[in-house]
């Protein structure tokens, strides 16, 4: 079974001293009483639920499952009371607005909440997941009825909330559903069709659920712009707001996946189902574009979620497990042998599932924070800047922090050999969680084509030059001889970033398989060069510590290292990437020749 | 469920296209009734039983597994029966010398059975696979009279074979290992310890089961020179050679596993067992390689497997599943979308598991023809020269095939979106009966310490000149402006390889773990090389076959393609691991600094 210790430490860090989260919070009046010592406080309290009460649900969940009897989904042993206690202690509440019970805390804040359950248990998280992303939808497009009925219950917890797009025959191409909503005399609709790959679709854990549901309604236009959202709750709500009878939407079956076994994931029948609609008609996936983009952010938390949980029990493993003498000599000779974290190719899988855990951890707070300033933008044009730097990175993110978490979760189950493939350890169940992260809220390939198709070359290149500018600020400032190692590989990386960009932009002039060509590592690179630019602003204020004199020398000395160990092992698989991107679309497509 | 078709086509042109095997064969007493007809024919029998037999088995054995009960282990429905088949037909008899019922047919041919077994169904597989093992330890380093108690039943295969080596503190340092085994006055042993993690251990589909065990004599030295081997049957065999009373040897318990549920992984309780030492006291280690060897290149083949099986069905999911259009305009525009492998992300998606699948398979057979020359070797020094090369590109195999396998059985998956994650497609199970490749028979560290520690480093760089001469005239005979595309780079990589060599040697003279820490990426270049190596041939023949005029233009265009796809798609891999392989130790092991 594996163990979590949540790295408030290293929380503090990112968030204190690398972003400098304090000093935004001080000068906004929302947040100013947010201080560090409040904020260590609340995530203090929230380690303690995370490691005690969901950590140790982590492979119950993986062992039982749920089960579905009679319509209704039940979930492992513990679940529905630590979400009780979820629930209590107002841990839904972090997020949200203040007028319907939300505390409205900085991202900052509520995402290091979301790392911690995330890392914990990830299939337990999901249930809270879904919730506040159809609690923005709502809040977003929702009317002041829709509102007051649903957001006091989502924002408490007591209902939780699902996202429910895929049906059988299509996932990344919704233009294909099928699901019909007929108009009612009342303004309700009702609503007939079958979704799959419903997370957290139903379950015993809250007293309504309310499903955010894409359907079509009658002569709607073929394809994406014939698409509205509705919300359809499992009960009906009655006028003062109770749970009344129950709606015509139900659990048709369970998928029996490859992990994640401790989330229902349901086939969900809408027969008939009375549901409402939410935003404008036939616009249902712009609305939907809101839940979206809180999803991606949060499977990219999955990412950063399973290399941490990853590293620490790798870590506690590769510390205690004897096995042969370092080539240099032994390390250990009063044991029977040393233990393997002597060997420097055990110490490349831990520092690589390390350099993945803090580089994904620095880039979720890092636009956590732009999330924060945009909330806060004095101009619309300020917030629009957030807004599309945001946008640029969330692809990245969620694309980069699962393909590297399915990396780093590999390495902790090498790590431990043969029992890394037993189930009592639980490192294969790491590997089979973190497997979902790829596919689901859009695959690799998907955020690959929205980043480099959409958001770069779409664009001119312009997001592309938004992203660059506070890279290439930072250098500009940077400019010590002492920071060399990092700054001149990190400028480099910026031209070449900006030539490679050039060059596929331009062959999608001829030809625009191009950029579906080379997107996928595209991005895996843009990823990598992010990651660059975290680490040197980590080695840069960790040498500034250093310098300035510091009781916890050996955790600044730390991260340096961790840099330069990031800089010298994993960037430069961007050398590669930076080739094969460029090949060409012809070595994949080529209409003279079935290469199948 | 996934499926499964033979290769046939492909198994041909790599055995008697690409490695002439047929005239070798005719050059050779002992082989010259081998034709291509009747080694089809055996081969196109073989394909009957894998697709029609244990194909189907593949997903029973995952979804049941394997149960104990009363100390005896039941597999699989089917499996049973399966394997019946497969004695009936004379199926383990492929393997071994005549004078014990075999026939002793070349490796070539032998492996080509064991790579469609495998990819069938690779649980399965794995008891036969290891009988093989035991065979081959027994043939070559038991007495006569052991022989003939053993080789004639596992040659037919009524009785199978066990490898015990791992004990719970010990797997790759097998110095440490403590089951005893003390003399008693017969000539015989009593040996007691607990081994886990034994394949096949035990299991209701043979008579008997032959246990090769490693274990310490009384008063051994300390360590890996203190261990001797002993064969351990299930079963006490009469002096008439019949089964008799039951061995004090039993299964403790079924490991439960990320995958291959179908095998069964057993916890091994030898107590007083009687066992038979075979080859010299204290020398037992030596004897197991050649067990491990064979085992080693066993499982490079289950990367293989699983990288074709992964190809096969995510190729057919592609060519059915519709999503979006093409961006270069609709390719079925009388569909509601195109088939999903228009866009070429699918198709580097699918050409990378057919390069890894194909590559691998090119590589295997090479390996099988250095085995069968070197069997049929005119002097000592002849031989020396072809086991000098399997024994350098043994490792090589094991762990870039595992690894590489791996990679293609999870992009396999990714192509059905969130449909692989579920079990129905059978696409998780492959990624997870794949991951196990990477740990057992050596991880791919172990592996790759052997390679550049053991083999390159420790000759003197001897046994890489070996690996590179075939290659280096391979490529001066092959000095066209044509094939220039692939020999130019392989030229200019043969002459990295041996810097990159040079420049970790001359390091590790001041510090041994240099060795350590260029290791893994090390062996990952000289898996991409030897790779290029094999695609290039590939070229070479089939644009000579297009040349000289072929009803079968598609399937040799489609070999060229590909060998072009992995020259621009994969092998520029090696660009960012020459980087991180010569950026020394101190990134991972640095006195002045604890990184974790």
């Amino acid at each position: 079974m594996s163990q979590y210790k949540a790295p408030l430490r290293d929380l503090e860090y990112v968030r204190h001293e690398l972003l400098n989260v304090d000093a935004f919070h001080a000068s906004n009046p929302q947040w100013s009483e947010i201080t560090n010592d409040l904020s260590n406080a609340i995530l203090e309290e929230c380690a303690k639920f995370c490691e005690n009460v969901i950590a140790p649900l982590n492979s119950v969940g993986d062992q039982q499952g749920c089960t579905l009897k009679d319509g209704q989904v039940k979930t492992p042993d513990g679940f529905k009371e630590a979400y009780q206690q979820f629930v209590e202690g107002g841990w839904p509440a972090l997020d949200g607005t203040e007028e319907f019970g939300g505390q409205g805390l900085p991202k900052t804040l509520v995402l290091a909440a979301t790392e911690m359950t995330g890392t914990a248990n990830w299939a337990w998280s999901m249930y809270p997941g879904l919730s506040n992303g159809a609690c923005h939808t709502i809040a977003e497009h929702g009317t002041d009825e829709q509102k007051e009925t649903y957001l006091h219950k989502l924002t408490e917890g007591s209902w939780t909330g699902t996202m429910c797009l895929t049906e059988p025959h299509c996932g990344s191409d919704l233009g294909l559903l099928r699901t019909k909503a007929e108009p009612n005399n009342d303004g309700s609709y009702s609503i007939s069709g079958t979704k799959i790959f419903i997370s957290s679709g139903d379950h015993d854990m809250a007293e309504n659920i309310v499903h955010i549901v894409l359907a079509r309604l009658p002569d709607a236009p073929k394809g994406t712009k014939g698409i509205s959202l509705f919300i359809i709750p499992k009960f009906n709500v009655n006028a003062d707001g109770s749970v009344g009878e129950r709606n015509a939407v139900e659990c048709g079956s369970l998928e029996h996946k490859m992990g994640i076994h401790g989330n229902a994931t349901c086939v969900m029948n809408f027969d008939g189902a009375k549901g409402y609609l939410i935003g404008p008609e036939n616009r249902g996936l712009n609305c939907m574009f809101t839940f979206m983009n809180i999803a991606r952010i949060g499977t990219a938390i999955q990412g950063l979620a399973h290399a941490e949980l990853s590293y620490q029990n790798s870590l506690a493993y590769a510390e205690e497990r004897l096995a042969m003498r370092s080539l240099s000599g032994a390390k250990a000779p009063d044991k029977a042998a040393d233990p393997i974290i002597v060997h420097p190719d055990v110490r490349r899988m831990l520092l690589t599932q390390k350099a993945f855990s803090e580089g994904g951890r620095m880039m979720i707070y890092y636009m956590a924070l732009l999330s924060d300033l945009s909330a806060q933008a004095k101009d619309s044009e300020e917030k629009e800047g957030y807004e599309n730097l945001l946008a640029t990175l969330t692809p990245i993110a969620k694309a980069f922090m699962t393909e590297t978490g399915f990396e780093a979760a590999n390495l902790g189950l090498q790590i431990f050999g043969g029992h890394g493939y037993i189930q009592e350890w639980g490192m294969e169940q790491n590997v089979r969680d973190s497997r979902i992260a790829m596919l689901y809220e859009g695959t690799t390939g998907i955020q690959s084509l929205d980043l480099l198709g959409r958001k770069i070359i779409m664009t001119g290149g312009k997001l592309l030059q938004d992203l660059i500018n506070p890279i290439s600020k930072f250098c500009d400032n940077t400019d010590s001889e002492e920071m060399a190692e990092f700054i001149d590989p990190l400028k480099t990386l910026l031209a070449e970033w900006q030539t490679l960009t050039e060059k596929i932009g331009a062959s999608a002039m001829n030809n625009a398989d191009e950029v579906n060509a080379a997107c996928v590592d595209y991005l895996m690179y843009s990823g990598y060069v992010l990651y660059a630019f975290m680490f040197a602003r980590s080695a840069k204020i960790s040498k500034a510590k250093l310098a300035e004199g510091t009781t916890e020398q050996e955790f600044y000395d730390a991260k340096v290292y961790l840099a330069r160990f990031y800089f010298q092992r994993l960037l430069p698989r961007t050398a590669s990437l930076a080739i094969t991107m460029t090949s060409g679309v012809k070595n994949l497509l080529d209409d003279a020749v079935n290469p199948f």
